[in-house]
């Protein structure tokens, strides 16, 4: 939270009691979008977060979205904008974070109650939100409010989006930051998102790219209903086999894309950017202890970041329509989807790559030999995003995280999506940082989520 | 049910109207065994099931088996004992069947309320239990009583195993048998089983064979939770991936088991086996109805049946621990259990298909030279049943039939288990007979379960 300034704010420290006990208080309310019954809590939370931001002195609005669509009993929690500082003098930042946040019940397998913040010894603040994303939203606040207490002009002036629907989709999110884009939002210079991760736990780190991702369904049906496969055993082709087969020529063990053509749409690496890649603070040892494993596709840092972050990959996540319980089930299905998707990185448009995915199951599938009948489909798809680090946003958050942590922080990139990055890009026009807060072990969607302190 | 008789009975028309309300106030019972809320009235069924047996005129015994394993709630409900005739000079068959049903609610798609019995225009009685297997348990009764009130001589002594567990794994069943068998069985020539079903609508059948079935987890894992897509895609070896190739490689489309050694298994065919198919009431439209497509493995009648009946088959039933829902999810699955299963014939021993299963799967995965971890094991396995179809047993059945039906009922096999019929030959050491009553079409344990009037 220290990027958008370069002065001393030496009372920091003697300021955290307080800064922590906001975020207890806001750990304290259950503000879970994606539960019906918790919708109140999430307008409780934007109310405390609407008066926090108030009482450090930003001027407040909330804007609010309408009903749930398909749950029109539910009205959307509102976005809440708070403007701090008009100096026309000054750049206008505008940064976004959410106030709602995950599901999370002790009996998941919390050591502490997740909606009671809770500090051990290492520093390390337990509780749902305390990451994702209460933690870096309050921190806004304090260092708005450090900057005060010490006397110092705020350097830039902030424009804050704060949504309460996050982890269910951000309902209503893009059209309306389309909108404000030309009303709230005009004039602003940068933009600035804390919703991502260090890459580890000791360094720092600036985003400036993110993957795409295009999700896809592979129908294969035959029967009419489920058969049993004592009785229908050798005399019926089978979807499932005929599914198995084809999700198994997507890919290969060593994650190498069986689709010809898809690799012929990425862009080549430059040594520019080859060098990026071996200054990055990040160890084998560190992908071991995330996945629990060794069973990592390649031996070297380099290589194994590259095939994170700046090329494509292919996951099978699974198949409905089959028996997916414990214990034994006798059942031929008699439709079965797979659901796969694709990681996507520059230059990949998502229409060319659904074009060679889908000729490619085609011809797979031809190969068979098959009576069943193969429906593809796309669920949805995000583009990736890749912004230029050596923008002054990039250059004015490098000095600052510098200036805190005494190092210069890497510039990474994300394998995963964000998918509001891309909307802020291309409603504002304006460069897009991510500024991640928490380190890699904080846990963001699992249980026993936390801050450290130090971040 | 007229198999063991071969007198003329012309009242039994008349007395449709009382068998039918029988039936009437047994469907009426939901006597379902996997529900614990359901088991007072399992013991229900059994008490109405007794005193019906004693209205005929059978010497009843209630045999209670103690607590239901792993549920010590619950008490097992009792098997139904009964002796129907003591002439030394008569054969003694021994008859089983179950008293106890499948699940069954109307908001499953039932167009009746599932457990009141009704009777359509053309004869057909829905309800659960009609088929499976309260109708043919009762069927039994309506012979003795139809002998009764022609005042003929009922041809054979009787003796009646009815149990309460079918549907739940015949919890305690096998125990009580083999014990039996020295006892309350000793001394019978024969066994009948009523629990299968006709190949079609119009023709009678006796059933002499029944595979068995191997069914095998196979498990690959590798990190030691669930990982995000979008941050190790690219960078972890997924276990899902393997997984889909390893069981892409046991069987093909249509239906070759691709497990070396498999096939050297199987007894190979003799002239008079092949003959006996040429005859068989089937049609490849009674299997295009079955299976409501025509996405058959072959185009002719013989190769079909033979394919259920008396040739392995390989099924996939689907996977554990991956997505299966719904929707769309990135994830990455730490650990996949793929579940597959062999119909076993003569003279594939058990032991030897589970050799060559594991020898093949452990090959194929290390091919793939994957790091994740592959584990292979044996869920259950339960072996082929053939009984010599030129036995009495069969010889007096066929004959009752074509008395009743006048039709020579075909013999057929089953393509699945009846782990039962194995349990009363071994430990009775007697031929066992497979009489269906229903037909092909009564959906035992679907929804709209029915028995038609004349079956």
């Amino acid at each position: 939270m220290h990027t958008c300034t370069k002065a001393n704010l030496p009372r920091v420290d003697a300021l955290s009691e307080p800064f922590i006990n906001r975020l207890r208080k806001a750990v304290a309310i259950p503000s879970i979008s994606a539960e019906d019954e918790r919708r109140q809590d999430v307008f409780k939370m934007g109310d405390f977060l609407a008066s926090e931001l108030e009482a450090v002195g930003a001027q407040v609005e909330k804007r609010y979205l309408g009903k749930q669509p398909h749950k029109e009993h539910l009205d959307l929690p509102p976005v809440i904008l708070a403007r701090y500082g008009n100096d026309s003098s000054k750049r206008t930042i505008l940064v976004y974070g959410h106030y709602d946040v995950q599901p999370a019940k002790k009996e998941d397998g919390w050591a502490t109650e997740p909606f009671e913040l809770s500090i051990d010894e290492k520093g390390r603040m337990y509780g749902r939100g305390s990451t994702d994303d209460k933690g870096p939203v309050l921190g806004w606040l304090n260092v708005i409010e450090a900057h005060r207490i010490a006397g110092i002009s705020f350097p830039v002036n902030l424009l804050m989006c704060f949504e309460g629907m996050e982890e269910y989709g951000s309902e209503g999110l893009d059209e309306f930051v389309r909108e404000e884009s030309r009303r709230y939002f005009a004039g602003i210079d940068a933009v600035c998102i804390s919703d991502n991760y260090w890459l580890g736990t000791e360094k720092p780190c600036l985003t400036y790219g993110i993957r795409g991702c295009s999700y896809y369904s592979v129908c294969i049906s035959g029967p009419s209903q489920d058969l049993h496969s004592g009785v229908f055993g050798g005399s019926a082709q089978e979807p499932m086999t005929d599914l198995v087969r084809v999700l198994g020529s997507l890919v290969d063990t060593h994650g190498v894309i069986q689709i010809p053509g898809l690799m012929d749409l990425v862009a080549p690496i430059t040594d520019e950017e080859k060098a990026i890649y071996t200054d990055i603070s990040f160890t084998m040892n560190n992908l071991y202890e995330s996945l629990g494993s060794t069973t990592a596709i390649f031996d070297d840092k380099e290589r194994t970041l590259m095939a994170r972050w700046r090329y494509p990959s292919l996951s099978i996540h699974g198949i409905e329509g089959a028996f997916s319980s414990p214990g034994a089930k006798t059942v031929i299905p008699a439709k079965v989807i797979g659901k796969f998707s694709i990681r996507t990185v520059p230059d990949m448009e998502p229409d060319d790559v659904d074009k060679l995915v889908f000729k490619f199951l085609k011809d797979e599938f031809a190969k068979l030999g098959s009576k069943n009948t193969l429906e593809v489909s796309l669920q949805h798809s995000g583009k990736w995003w890749v912004a230029d680090p050596k923008h002054w946003n990039y250059s004015a958050a490098s000095k600052a995280a510098e200036h805190v942590w005494g190092v210069k922080p890497d510039l990474t990139r994300e394998g995963g999506s964000i998918p509001i990055t891309l909307t802020f890009e291309e409603a504002t026009g304006k460069n897009v940082l991510l500024l991640p807060i928490g380190s890699s072990t904080d846990g963001a969607h699992s249980t026993n989520e936390k801050l450290d302190k130090k971040n």
